[in-house]
């Protein structure tokens, strides 16, 4: 049990933005405080193309490629700051994302591939073809949130 | 003068994340908040090169190469937190930055154009070029901060 979780931790070190080293130096409240700083950002840049696609702010087609941009290294950088040992800091985040790791890195996975679709989407001219994706984004979130994230 | 601080204002918007519309809703602590997340996250990805740089942690070049991917999307973030509007809110943001506009954006220049440099130098496989450019981009952090962050 010991050797599954150094291996889980090395594992997650390795994919993280940390060497091993100075991984282990990271505190729990800064890996919070991380993460949280990443779901910031990724509505900073996710709000207006989704009000785009609600009709509520007129379309800019060079707008929601440069935040897609944005948006594709942004979701890559959350999930290395979800590790066991945060579960003492407050935050939203639910226990499922520890017990039900397997459905936490699906709903990842599926977060990413929906905006990464948005990168290419946003770079052809089809308004219909992006405000449809942004809403798959939106999708995204919104299931990952439900299962996840603790309500308001 | 009205017309100048409008267009200023337009401009701003127009090279923000934020519609027109949606910008001007943006509340001043929004945007501190979400200018202090870039800050976060660029520290989340430089630490780990800078440590390398400096022999503290063994050099991952691969490691590099990914954070300086991250760190090129986030030098772009965070300048268009910086308006007057958020001089009431607590933060280490010196009056300098609304004083001496061209100089701060001068700043903000240098550091991406390090990053952008980083990125490319990252991609070969020099690793003493690559940690000299690491170098590079912490002088550039750092001289930002020495003129327009209040020290702890």
């Amino acid at each position: 049990m010991k050797m599954k979780l150094l291996l889980s931790g090395l594992a997650l070190a390795l994919g993280s933005g940390y060497t091993l080293t100075s991984f282990s130096q990271v505190k729990p409240e800064v890996l919070v405080k991380e993460r949280q700083s990443v779901m910031t950002l990724q509505w900073k840049y996710f709000s207006s193309p989704y009000r785009m696609a609600q009709g509520k702010v007129p379309y800019n087609a060079q707008v929601v490629a440069r935040n897609a941009g944005y948006l594709d290294a942004l979701s890559k950088m959350p999930w290395d700051g979800f590790i066991a040992d945060t579960q003492g800091v407050k935050s939203r985040a639910l226990p499922a994302i520890y017990s039900d790791p397997g459905k936490f890195k699906a709903a990842q996975d599926a977060f990413q591939s929906e905006v990464a679709k948005l990168v290419s989407v946003s770079k052809g001219g089809d308004e219909a073809a992006v405000k449809a994706q942004i809403s798959a984004v939106d999708k995204a979130c919104g299931s990952c949130h439900e299962n996840f994230r603790q309500r308001q």
